[in-house]
């Protein structure tokens, strides 16, 4: 394909891409492909000879759109709001056009700098102080598993430049509350601690809250049994009901073992950047590390999670290289992001946070925010008022979960209803909720904050549920 | 942003990026920009307010543009190929359009299932049997950690289920050849190993092949001493000299020992394409794991590195979660990716993949990759033929390593000879090259590749080197 192949086609992709904004709140908003009919579509011997762009055009038409679940749409309330707003989306086509090749600054210095200004921006914009330096991961996935991999390495004195974590005598343990993101576990799991050596925390009853009484009285037990606690991580918002782990308490428990504190804040972090919300973090600054993920609900399109830390130099030291053929002159004086997170070679993701705040501006996000706050609240208000319905968690960000409880329906079949409602509306295509298990039963998540979802999308989804949940199947 | 807006900035860049496009072969190699210095032109508050477009596309010219080191121009022959042919430029913009949700298959069926298609056909178009499943991760550092671990839970019997790594009385060891990629020590250490259990195994002195007899005398020997062998990197293609290691006879030693034989052939695995290199991979159906990345030589626009699989039920074991709200009723008939790899959010990698095997075809793809191989070969002979030139290492594949050698000039005086006209040809400009360490002395790489270098290109730099060579500075 040559450059001018290429402009045609991709005028024709803009227009494509802008018109199917415009469709996508008359689209189902989960997507209708059965299993293997999207691969059982488009299969078949791989392409020899070049097919005209008009092939993959009707493709995207025919296939993919009716196999994508529209997380875009105003009335998509499920899992954590994926927003791709279209400032970020613009950044993303010039990363794209770009080319370019981040494996040192040497490589792209626009890249890596770049990188430095925005992180920089949202670490001022989100009110943390200057000791925090920040570098763009993919997901809080990743961002953990580094996270835990640099306690490890700090509570064992750095075994990996020795016998690794087979050399270290006390088992090291890692704390979460039973509420923490599966990725958690998994970044636990990965980096070799064993699940033996995870720790999860009873949470509140009510709050959902990590009990800290609980976390101090596992330590100690531990400690007297000859483990050492290597790290904990506090949940801010977790992924069921959006619970607020007491980041200062658990700062302050963790301080007596010298444990690691990963703050995991991958929803809750787009709050930071208003100042009424920021209460929930109290403690952070002396935690170790921070992410959040503005391809959430601050809507950086995916993949852009921030990993904070603040001492950058221990960081390094766990995960940097320096082969001859990536050394350069100026090495000394740059920020090689090779050394702060698993890939060599990286995108330029900068650009898309860069694009989204320049033209957007930080004012305008934090309206939003602020708009989907009062609608859960509003919603929140609703549920708690209509009989039969219960609101079953705190609402201190923008997720509501809820059950319907007719007179009589308990345990079992309760679940069974539930799930049963929430399915018919996710099959209906009018709207897309999760459920979840929240204190042992299933209820249905109403996460608010699709960057389209306006007041009128929560009173529709309201009625949607009522109508649902209250009429026999 | 609203949609109009995007639509016409959005045809706006796109001129914008098929005009760079033209104009990348008159701009210098090597971005000029100085540490600190994009940095300083770009920073200040966070915006607080929408900026215009043109505020931002200007700063693309001014800034971006000159901050970024060209890898796409025909006179990069730095560190290996990183080639983003323009249809998979377009896949990534469609990807970026849809704003999809790559964390469970019900969140995009379509992300899914292309994935399986793609990586199906380039499994196929590289001669692989359909014992190999694969999916997309970011690079080959992350594909390597994810073997990795995968060697370490193999070996351990699943320690992660249990106490972790500590749990394992007898120390699982890792070997790779001296010439092994970083990530691959990278890798080992954080999947915590160890370094005293990572085993450089040595290399041939004239083909930097890794050593098989050596690698079974050290097995032997860690045997001996109560440890044991849990994995081996077989590097085909290594990045100093693209030297590949007898992946037949590495996984005949390995199985004596029952370790895993991960297979690292981030840059010649494009090679696979063409039959007559399948040679160079001997023996990788009876390995455990094979990665390479499209985003090198072949052209699929960066991050798009693949990892194969032959036992996908083990990997799945290894990596999955599975916490309520991600549930789904068609769990157990569909691929969950989130459970192949470390991120749960993915973005829709397989389109640009799937745009640049249909849009270009695999024909025009192995014509190019042929024409690469057919002036590397030229190159060196022209090298050999040349007084005081050398070909330091064989030349299996486009990356020619050279030293220009006068009379009388060894040792560190040749080092410092060989990285002032290297840095004399980058500083220029007119080419980049990498200076890199084999065999303990500096050569410079020349890796032909990149997607517009066409003979006069490699003509060019030729001619380029021994003007600067052979000139007094």
């Amino acid at each position: 394909m040559d450059v001018e192949e290429f402009r045609a086609a991709a005028h024709e992709l803009v227009d494509w891409i802008a018109d199917l904004r415009l469709r996508v709140p008359e689209l189902p908003v989960r997507s209708t492909a059965r299993p293997g009919e999207v691969r059982a579509a488009v299969d078949g011997v791989p392409p020899e000879l070049p097919e005209p762009f008009a092939a993959l055009l009707a493709d995207l038409d025919d296939v993919v759109v009716p196999g994508t679940t529209q997380v875009q749409s105003p009335r998509n309330f499920a899992w954590f709001p994926s927003n791709a707003s279209l400032a970020s989306v613009l950044g993303d086509l010039a990363s794209s056009g770009l080319g370019s090749l981040g494996i040192t600054w040497q490589s792209s210095p626009a890249l890596t700098e770049l990188e430095e200004v925005v992180t920089d921006w949202l670490r001022d914009l989100t009110g943390l102080s200057s000791q925090w330096r920040g570098a763009i991961h993919d997901t809080a996935s990743s961002a953990c598993l580094v996270a835990m991999i640099a306690a490890r390495e700090r509570a064992s004195g750095l075994s990996e430049a020795r016998g690794g974590l087979q050399s270290e005598p006390a088992p090291l343990v890692v704390y979460a509350s039973t509420e923490a993101h599966s990725s958690v576990a998994k970044a636990v799991l990965l980096a070799g601690f064993g699940r033996d050596n995870l720790r999860l925390v009873p949470a509140d009853p009510v709050t959902f809250a990590m009990d800290v009484d609980a976390l101090r009285d596992l330590m100690a037990r531990d400690v007297a049994a000859g483990r050492r606690p290597a790290a904990v991580v506090a949940s801010v918002g977790t992924t069921g009901t959006t619970a607020v782990d007491p980041v200062a308490e658990i700062v302050s428990a963790a301080s007596v073992h010298g444990a690691w504190v990963h703050v995991d804040a991958a929803m809750a972090g787009s709050a930071m950047l208003l100042e009424e919300c920021r209460g929930m973090f109290d403690g952070v600054e002396c935690a170790d590390s921070l992410s959040w993920n503005p391809h959430k609900w601050m809507g950086t399109i995916l993949d852009c999670s921030l990993l904070y830390v603040r001492d950058v130099e221990l960081l390094v030291r766990v995960m940097s290289t320096d082969p001859s053929y990536l050394r350069s002159s100026v090495d000394g004086e740059v920020t090689q992001y090779k050394d702060w997170g698993i890939p060599l070679g990286r995108r330029f993701r900068a650009l898309k946070l860069w694009f989204h705040l320049r033209l957007d501006g930080a004012e305008a996000i934090r309206a939003r925010l602020r708009r989907d706050l009062a609608n859960a609240q509003w919603l929140r208000a609703q549920v708690d008022a209509e009989p039969g319905w219960e609101v079953v968690a705190p609402v201190p960000l923008q997720t509501v979960c809820v059950v319907h409880a007719p007179a009589g329906l308990t345990g079992d079949a309760l679940d069974a209803h539930t799930l049963a409602w929430c399915e018919r509306i996710n099959a209906s295509g009018r709207a897309l909720l999760t459920p979840a298990l929240v204190g042992g039963r299933w209820v249905v998540r109403v996460s608010i904050g699709a960057e389209a979802t306006e007041h009128d999308d929560v009173s529709a989804v309201w009625k949607l549920m009522r109508d649902t949940a209250q009429r026999r199947p």
